[in-house]
């Protein structure tokens, strides 16, 4: 079952200008600062209530991250909580919607997967199975 | 206090198509349906969990939603939900944000303004605050 929104994804250039934007005028509390390698990323969470923003800013080029800054930036996704992720994919699967993610795999907000945007009008949609 | 994301707001070409996937294979419920004259768009809001996805489509040339979807389409602006909005809305002015409106007005989510993207490394930020 989908629980809520648990995140929006926003790409910008610098997180260090943003947080100064999202942290000071509005508030909002740093609660996580990784940068993860391997996706050539660094993700800062903001804790907005019970939500999060999650800030991405590209640490290497050619990534999907690094490519959508350079073509607009901003909002680039949004993160559902489901309590059963990997049914979740399963009931995708059984539906022919089409996938980034086959297989679920551990990002910053617990295990997620990413449908492909193509099958939701444009919109990249994470799913996310938090570990508390 | 800024207490969670209330919705996010998506630019689609066509709701009914839309709702065949957010509705049919994500399973989200419609609660409102409403077409609005004065901004041109009809807006649906989708239910998940206790936050919501808002589908917009417009239904005339030459507004902001029209443009935008000619433009890219997809993820168009986050609301935030507060418990005090004139207030919310006096900080943005006192730390001299630039605003879409100066004045809050009435919106499908309540009480409602937008704060202008070039604010916001190019993201659109609703606020509102809902009337329950």
């Amino acid at each position: 079952m989908i629980k809520r929104i648990h995140h929006v994804g926003i790409v910008v250039r610098s997180i260090d200008e943003a947080t100064s934007i999202y942290g000071g005028v509005l508030g909002l509390e740093k609660t996580k600062d990784e940068t993860i390698e391997e996706q050539g990323v660094r993700a800062v969470l903001l804790k907005l209530g019970d939500d999060e923003i999650e800030l991405l800013e590209p640490v290497k080029e050619g990534t999907g991250v690094a490519r959508f800054l350079e073509r607009q930036g901003g909002l680039h996704h949004v993160c559902f909580e489901t309590d059963d992720i990997e049914r979740e994919l399963q009931t995708l699967k059984d539906n022919e919607v089409e996938l980034i993610d086959r297989e679920t795999r551990d990002g910053i907000a617990g295990r997620i997967c990413f449908i492909h945007p193509r099958a939701n009008n444009g919109v990249l949609i994470e799913y996310c199975q938090t570990e508390d």
